[in-house]
């Protein structure tokens, strides 16, 4: 008689128990029992490592093989779910492969991981046959990557956009209701925790850019080249900006854009002045709001928690539990939405063929003539206005102009704004800030 | 050597070619490719039964059997999802339980249908290995389920409630834009096709029962029994209601609520008055959203079209790509989010025991001392005031009285009312909008 085999593994290992990590553990710990109702089997966290594994996380985790060596957890012999939550594009990477070119399946909040390299991780994932989830990298506790991948899946998506940032957000959010100068919400923010030692990466779009990419590869099943999608972050922003924006009847937001452009996406990540009517103006503080328009659907939106361990959390035990019931069926791949996607290269839309509406804030010389010759370049580039405001006198000899103009192609704003600046009538260059919706 | 046994069916059947199916059809045709290119195998739609088949729809189903005979679908060899929106309780029972019975997975947009008998039906489907989906059940296009089921299954969900009857809230929103009468808006919604010719499904609140039937039974894992249920529709409601609510800074939504309440469950539907800055406070005309409230994840809101032939096909479609992608797999079931889920009974909160704030309209005879008797009657019952506001006289010798409360029980508001009715200083039975948020 031969012997048995060993019954495959059906373990979940966490790499990295920072704030995600520890949720996703406590989550694990308070509504197992719920989930397994739910699912028909319960989920096992047999190990976890961390550079400190023995710090007291105020969750049990004492039936968990803790260790400071993340390898140990993946080739952990129990194993099957890896659960990536140590961030960044290096460690994490190596980490991941391993783990997908083991025949493990990989869970990850990671999204700039995503951005650099869901390609080639898809692709691993799909070579192997295991499935990699990634609810967690976009909007948080928000299922997002669901609704877009499985609930909308009838739909030809045309378009998801939406404010996937929660420290920008606040910034925003904190300068529109007190008038407070950015540097000084900035400092507030950080000091609420909801902005990090180096703000760099939120506030400069980067991490909005990531899940631009991640959102935009998912909707129109395409690779996206992170490091050509245009982006501004909100530190040129002023107050002046947003309360302009207000006066106008308009907020401004961080937005995330990914539109279909004929054969070709436009993708973009810049501070945008939406209506005050708009689906996403009402959106404050720390939350992120997802629209995604399909051709049937029409448009959607998914509003939640952007960050947060246990938001966070939320969507990671999500995954964790449809790619281990997948597992207990015997067929992980079908845990995996992106599985059997067909991939067809899309390029993305230059910013300069990018068509949108244009707030424009020039300092300009207090004295008559002005605005008929910035007008008068604005026109000789097909750029036409839809509004005017002027400030009263706010420094020595210049004055706020706000000119909002109807669509315009970018290439011609920006040519217009080259002309403008050799005028000699204004003072420093101008602030231009997307309208859209 | 034997014969290769026949492949199973993989075909989908359609039981209703009205708005809907044609939605449907028109979906799987315009989409297919993409589906296909997708999920990685075809959606192919292989039988449809309608009373007027050969009408028009302007859409090819020339490869498709189309019959009269809606028993023809369901026992088509080929055919393995059974595609239920014929509507009603009666017909629409009998074959999605001859569906069911035969092994055959069944979607369905069939509120009325889940809300009567989701219990049985989905034991039914348990019992045959097969899957019974319903995402369009509630929320039209707007995958709500999913994210319930799915998106959030690592949470304890807290609350489920939304606006989810489009017919309701376009009127509520009319009403509050323009001052006009229930009735007359009741008439434009009918001529501009947001009513139906018999409307009392809608404005009774029976639809928006239905939909809390179902929202939670899965957002609490308990049987629900729709009879006991709570309901108030918005036929009540006098613009004169909708305006004090604006000046108070509120609005007013006809809300299905579910609510855990202890050990019991708070499921209930009535106009519901939010404060302007609340999450369903602009969602505005026939447009639906759900907040769904986790342990975990907090508050999230899903919002998007509630009704309509291709949003509500949209989610359809997405049931079929799902059943039918585990079908390919060779476990329908996996197909089924509630497939296994342990059920437990849960009661319903009496209403008596339900506590919120109310809204208390009283016409009242213009005299002194009218306020003092009424005031001092809440007060005897534990009632306490938070506002109080008077409008002019707007008929011979009344004038209305809003008295808004904080927090009080049902049974306490019920008794109080009953004896004001009885000071005689009062005109007729008193309009109460419970207040939530």
């Amino acid at each position: 008689m031969s012997p048995t085999p060993p019954p495959p593994p059906t373990g979940i290992g966490i790499l990295g128990l920072g704030t995600i990590g520890t949720g996703t553990a406590r989550v694990l710990a308070d509504n197992g029992a719920l989930i397994a109702d739910r699912i028909g089997h319960p989920l096992r966290l047999v190990a976890a490592a961390d550079l400190d594994p023995d710090r007291d996380r105020g969750v049990d985790l004492s039936s968990c093989l803790l260790t400071t060596h993340p390898e140990r957890v993946v080739d952990h012999s129990d194993v099957a779910v890896v659960v990536e939550l140590i961030g960044g594009t290096t460690l994490a990477r190596d980490l991941v492969v391993r783990a997908l070119s083991a025949g493990k399946s990989v869970v990850t909040a990671n999204k700039a991981l995503l951005a650099h390299h869901g390609d080639e991780l898809t692709r691993l994932a799909a070579a192997n046959g295991v499935a990699l989830r990634f609810e967690a990298a976009v909007g948080g506790g928000i299922p997002i990557i669901k609704a877009l991948t499985k609930g909308l899946i009838a739909n030809r998506i045309e378009a998801v956009y939406g404010i996937v940032n929660g420290t920008c957000n606040y910034i925003l959010t904190e300068m529109a209701t007190t008038g407070a100068p950015f540097e000084r919400v900035l400092a507030e923010a950080s000091r609420l925790g909801y902005a990090e030692a180096d703000p760099t990466f939120d506030i400069e779009g980067i991490d909005a850019a990531h899940k631009a990419a991640i959102l935009a590869r998912l909707a129109f099943d395409t690779p996206v080249d992170l490091a050509a999608i245009p982006v501004e972050g909100i530190s040129k922003l002023a107050s002046i900006d947003t309360d302009f924006a207000r006066r106008l009847g308009y907020v401004v937001k961080l937005v995330a854009i990914a539109k279909r452009a004929g054969p070709r996406i436009d993708v973009r990540v810049h501070p945008t002045m939406l209506p005050e009517g708009h689906l996403l103006a009402k959106v404050d503080g720390v939350f992120n709001a997802v629209v995604v328009k399909g051709d049937a659907v029409g448009e959607t939106l998914y509003y939640g928690a952007g960050a947060g361990a246990m938001p966070t959390a939320s969507a990671v035990v999500a995954d964790i539990a449809e790619v281990a019931t997948a597992l207990a069926r015997g067929d992980v791949r079908a845990a995996d939405p992106c599985a059997h996607r067909v991939v067809e290269r899309r390029e993305l839309l230059p910013l300069e063929e990018v068509e949108t509406g244009y707030y424009l804030r020039f300092e300009v010389q207090d004295r008559p003539g002005v605005l008929s010759r910035i007008s008068g370049v604005l026109g000789s580039h097909q750029i036409s206005i839809a509004q005017v405001r002027q400030h009263g006198r706010d420094r020595e000899g210049t004055v706020p102009l706000v000119i909002l103009t109807h669509r315009a192609r970018e290439g011609s704003v920006r040519a217009a704004l080259v002309e403008i600046e050799s005028l000699g009538v204004t003072e420093g260059a101008a602030v231009v800030v997307r309208v859209e919706g």
